[in-house]
Formats: structure tokens, C-alpha cells, sequence
């Protein structure tokens, strides 16, 4: 059967320097190889594409070894098993794992998890019961700690984290203001997902000001996405014992020249106030606590998610460059095939 | 009896703007007060000077009030009852308390706390067994968390909260490297202290290159007091889920132009690092706990401390503007007037 199937693959070609461009990967054709026992050969459906990707194509020391050079890049993959060589998984079931930019990866069965798409359609998993809910729930809720009418600050909030912070701290009974780049984006954030405020950042006269006006009452979480600028301005008006979760720093991602502002160590001993840094892996052990938390609050309808949906392979490295230039409504995902049923 | 007492103040006369100068401040002779009932007279013994009153000197908002213009400065006094109107003290009594820059101070007994000079020297009430014993005992284990084999940098370390960082970071069994501003600080950190390395950041070629070669397994705990381009280079050698414990950021209290660096938060995303900035007063309900831990270990001789004493009231001025030229080895007090026994 694989004879028939022709696979493709995204290789990462040189580590980019500063933005990537097109010359940093090259697509390339091989065989689908075949299953071995235990294994199954999985269609790509829907890819995600993510920040923090931008890190694993640099060989800087982080939390994630770097992409290898010459392999395909890894990501978050929605699939659809088509042959299968294990009892845990049949044809036409439906997975998500860490695989490669293919067409078709051939991987161990109990590489991938399997995933019901009666519940939510399937690229749900790549977004609000996955990654990007699960860090928005750990981040906010066990570093962020937000108390009733508390004020919460997220940067990024159009983002695909940051959209389920902003509801999550809704939920929590807090006052939330997002900061994103389109009035688009800032009229979706009040409107459908019930934000109190939304500043588009790239069109207010004075970031410091439209923050002060927003928050009243000072900021007491300010779940962080983006770094830079933005984040010096939210500092400001940080409130006694403020907590800061720090998810991104997107800001920075693409930086060659050093990352310079004002250093803020004074204001948090003035305020005494905490900032970590953390990684959703680091909460791999409640994992089915978020998992149920979020789902409970989708079926309730108080969870909204949103996709900005890429088509086709070809178009792997342009969405996945668009993150940088903050296009996307929601998570950021391709759509690589379509499923048999 | 008061009429033959002669008193005297240290006025704050101006706010500074960058470091105090003499015309910042005022001597002025006033009487002693009367003490009324249920009040004490109480002479100076030894009166602390700490950098976090240049904070107090600015209107800024921050987690004291600002000191008033024309009126006492206040900090921590060690002194001797002189006249008691107070069943709570008798004359002869040594007592600490925040109290005004004054030779004499009349307060109500009940605001200030009487000391056993059996037990140690007064002096150490202002040092070990006072509020930067208990800082260096807070900060360090509940922030800072040091756990056997780690590695624990403190910055202003023969200052008078870092000795104590030290000290008590050896004696839960860690690596302690010290920074410090002159090779005598340093030597007396390794030969008396037991610190592991101590770094003299004024004559090291590469603070970067000497910080390396001092924690060859990167630093799990790093006890700010200075801020600056020191805590710049400590940052770069953060290992995963470090802490941070901010107690000051000297280098900035006397900043006019602004205080810029490094941005961190990528650094700290990619190490998941803690950063977290603290008062002692954080602490308040826990000080008992504090105090019997510092005391026993200074009866077991784990814990040695340092004053340098300046002599005279004349000489207050001197002494605080002193703190900000690094030249106090521990703690930093001004003796005022001998005790009577």
C-alpha cells in the first residue's frame, strides 16, 4: 500500500539568523516508509505551527534540545492512522503526537495518543485541549493565581495562548485587558470573548496611558507573551505581590542585536512581586486535570477557540513565519488533508 | 531630669536627587520630651543605617511611606532606657525599636522591644538578630530554597544581610560564591566565612569569565542585593527552575538616568526561573521562628557577623552616604553613646 503513497518532508537546511526565510528549510520528496510491528503510518491532517519552534531551529542551549539539521522538523500533528501493525490503534482512527513535517509519518503506536473527535472536531487538540489550553490554564492558574476582581493583564491575547488566559481569568471573576496588534483582534477579544478592555498596541498614541486608563485599579497578573516594550510599559503599574507568568517573549525571538530596556529589579522589590518563566511540560503530571477543566468549560460554552487555518503543505514555512508578523486569529495551524470519514 | 539632657535630630531638609549630600540633611537641637504615662526616654545606644532608607528619602510610591520633609529621620535604634513612665520598662532597660535619628527618643513602651544583653552584644540586634539576620533567613529559604549540592551566589555579599545569605546557604550544604568590591571583603568571606569563591567584581578582568569559573554547575540560587550589570552576568549562568530571591538593587537606588540592561525573560522562559521580590515585613508573622534558628546557630558558632561601627552622631550622614561606596564590612552602624552598665 505505501508504494502508492507519495510523501513529502520539511527539512530545517541552515540555522535562520534573525527572521528565517524560505532558504532555511527545504521540502523533499522520500518514501513512506513501512510499518514494522507495533507501528502504524499516520496521514497528516492539520499541523501546527508555534513560537516557540523559532528557539529549536537556533542551537542555543534551552529546554528542548535544537532541531537536528537535515531532519525533518517536529511539531504538534493531528492524524489519521492509515495502516496500522498494533493492537492499540486501527485505520481511520484518529491521533495527534509530536511528529514530523510529512505527509505521512511512520511511528511507533504508543508514540502518539489517540483522540475522539466526537467530542470536538480535531484540531481542537492542537488548541484548546491542547498545548496552548493547557499552558494557558497551568500558567494563569498556578503561577497567576488570580483572586476575584483582581486585574489580569495578557499580551499576546489574540494569541493562541492568550485567548484562553483571557477567558480562563474571566471564569475566575477578574477584570482582563488584552493587548494585541489589529482592531480586529481587539474588538473579537471584547466582543465574542468578553474581555473588559482590549489596546491595539501598534495604533495607541501612548501605550503607557491607554494601560493606566484600562487598569484602573492597577495590575495584579500580567501573563506575558510577547516581552519586550510591551511588557516594560505593564511593569509600571504593577501592584503589591503581582504575580507574572512568563509564557513568550516573541519579541525577542527573531532579536540579533540583544534584547535592551529597563531592568525591573527595583519595581519588583517595591512591589514584591513574582515572575517565572515556565513550560508546559513542567505541569506533565496534571495534565488530565486541565484536560478535564477545559473540556468541562468548552461544553459549557464558556471556552470560545478560534483558528487561523493555512492551507496546504506547501504553505508549512509561510504560516509558520506569519506568527512572527501576528496575522493569526487563534492558534495557527495547517491544514494538510482532509480525513477519509 | 530631661532638662539636663541635651538633645539633638537629623532632620530630612530636601529629597535627593541622586546620592544625598550633607545639605540634604539638618542637625537641630531640640528639648527631650517629657515622657507621659505608659512612655519611656530612651538614649541612643547604636542607630542603623541601611540602603533601603535612600528609598524613603524619594516620594516614590513604594511599600513604606516616604519620610516627611522637616521632621526625624527613623530607622532601627538600639538604646537604653533612661526614664520610665512604663510598667513594661524600667530604667537601665535596652530596648530596639524604629525610632528618630535623636539622641533621646520619647515613645510609648509598648512600641519598642526589650533585649537581653546576655545573649549577644546590643549591637547585634541591629545585625544578626535583627532585621538582616532575619532577611538573609527569610529570603534565602523561603525564596531561595537551596537544596544540598546546589549552587547559591549572593551579590553585596560582606554586606550586612549577604554575610548572613552565606553563611546560612553553607550551612544547608550548598556551593556559596560571594560577590563583593574589594579583595579584603573577599578574603574575609573565604578565610572567615567559609564561603566556597569570592569574586571582587572592581578588579576581575571578565566578571562574566570569573562567575563561570566560580560555578562550574551554574547557579540554582542567586540572592540579589545590587541589581546592575552584576546581576546582568548572573543571569546568564541560570540553571533549570532557579530562584531568585530580590532583596535590593543598590545599584539603582541613586539613578537619575534610568536603569536599563539585558531584558531577562527569555532567560528566564527558557530556565523556568523564579524571580521574586520580598520585604522582611512579608515575613512578620514567621519572626519568632527566624530569630530562634539565627540565634541558635550563632550560639553553635555556625554563624559569625560583622559591624562596622562609625563613632558619633555627628558622623550619620557620613555613615549612610558610606553604604552606597561599599566600604562597610557587614553591617553598617553608628555608635551613638556608650550604656550606662
Amino acid at each position: 500500500m505505501n508504494q502508492q503513497l507519495k510523501n513529502r518532508q520539511i527539512l530545517l537546511k541552515t540555522r535562520p539568523v534573525g527572521l528565517p526565510t524560505d532558504q532555511d528549510f527545504e521540502f523533499k520528496e522520500i518514501p513512506v516508509a513501512e510499518a514494522q510491528d507495533g507501528q502504524v503510518v499516520v496521514r497528516t491532517l492539520y499541523l501546527s505551527v508555534d513560537p516557540y519552534m523559532r528557539g529549536r531551529m537556533s542551537d542555543a542551549k534551552s529546554y528542548i534540545p535544537p532541531f537536528n539539521l537535515n531532519e525533518a522538523i517536529a511539531g504538534g500533528i493531528v492524524g489519521e492512522v492509515v495502516e496500522s501493525k498494533s493492537d492499540l490503534l486501527k485505520a481511520g482512527d484518529k491521533i495527534i503526537g509530536m511528529l514530523g513535517w510529512q505527509l505521512y509519518n511512520t511511528v511507533d503506536a504508543k508514540t502518539v495518543r489517540k483522540i475522539d473527535d466526537s467530542i470536538a472536531p480535531v484540531s481542537a487538540y492542537l488548541s484548546v485541549l491542547g498545548l496552548t489550553g493547557l499552558t494557558a490554564y497551568f500558567g494563569l492558574l498556578d503561577i497567576g493565581q488570580p483572586k476575584e476582581g483582581e486585574t489580569v493583564v495578557v499580551s499576546g491575547a489574540a494569541g493562541s495562548v492568550g485567548m484562553f488566559v483571557g477567558q480562563i481569568a474571566k471564569i475566575k471573576g477578574t477584570r482582563v485587558v488584552g493587548i494585541a496588534g489589529t482592531d480586529e483582534k481587539c474588538d473579537y477579544l471584547k466582543n465574542e470573548l468578553g474581555f473588559d478592555a482590549a489596546i491595539n498596541y501598534k495604533t495607541t498614541k501612548n501605550l503607557d496611558e491607554a494601560l493606566k486608563a484600562a487598569c484602573p485599579n492597577g495590575v495584579d497578573v500580567y501573563f506575558d507573551n510577547v516581552g519586550g516594550s510591551i511588557t516594560d510599559s505593564v511593569m509600571n503599574l504593577l501592584n503589591d505581590y503581582a504575580r507574572i507568568p512568563l509564557c513568550g517573549s516573541i519579541s525577542a525571538y527573531n532579536s540579533t542585536d540583544g534584547d535592551m530596556g529597563p531592568r525591573i529589579f527595583t519595581k519588583l522589590i517595591k512591589t514584591r512581586s513574582l515572575i517565572k518563566g515556565f513550560v508546559l511540560s513542567d505541569y506533565a503530571s496534571r495534565q488530565e486535570e486541565g484536560l478535564q477543566e477545559l473540556g468541562k468549560w468548552l461544553s459549557d460554552g464558556k471556552l470560545k477557540y478560534e483558528e487561523t487555518i493555512v492551507d496546504g503543505f506547501d504553505n508549512v514555512i509561510d504560516a509558520f513565519l506569519q506568527l512572527f508578523q501576528g496575522t493569526n486569529l487563534g492558534k495557527m495551524l495547517v491544514k494538510v488533508s482532509d480525513a477519509d470519514k
